[in-house]
């Protein structure tokens, strides 16, 4: 993940007391890279100011990325899938980016914190 | 994550229609590893022996790791988190491995897949 992305990780940036939802993206890459960075740098921006966008956590080893975005409701989602810019970059994700990818869209009941600098 | 484990791993595994619940865990490491890739593994291994399991998908980088466990149930969740060789390991976690996590229970409504293979 890109360090300048840092401030809207899920993990740095408090999400609310739940219900609210997750989209649990996991992905398998093709090898192209043609603009894929910078794309997904975009989205990330993008996603960050929609409305009801709460948080986003991503992780990408040699296998398999995993990224979860946090949403205040189903309706934020939606609108967020249908956004004209994030359409194009879903099309050249399936076209290009990826061989394999699962979308999960959870609503998440409970969580819990740790944190070793505050912990007794 | 470990090549061993890829039969463990959701995007290759099935997971069933919607719904069913998922563990989302993000975390940050401290530079603690006594330990750490052995008891990893074997909780991987653990927690696929376990009623109501569905599958894992994990991917770690420098800066952030994130598994995301699918079970069955709540009960199946609540069963394995108390499991005493998992709660030894998850002390362990707390005061040697991890500097910082969020563990999110979530209930996965819909999904959706792609594979590139099968496109049309």
């Amino acid at each position: 993940m890109n360090r300048k992305t840092d401030n809207l990780n899920g993990i740095f940036r408090e999400t609310p007391e739940p219900p609210y939802y997750a989209v649990i993206f996991t992905s398998e890459r093709t090898d192209v890279d043609d603009g894929y960075a910078e794309t997904a740098q975009r989205m990330l921006e993008l996603a960050a100011q929609q409305p009801g966008f709460l948080g986003i956590d991503s992780a990408r080893d040699d296998a398999l990325g995993i990224t979860v975005s946090y949403w205040k409701d189903l309706a934020s989602i939606d609108e967020w899938r249908r956004h004209s810019e994030h359409l194009e970059a879903q099309q050249r994700g399936r076209e290009e980016w990826y061989r394999r990818y699962t979308l999960r869209i959870a609503r998440v009941e409970r969580s819990k914190k740790f944190d070793a600098d505050n912990a007794t």
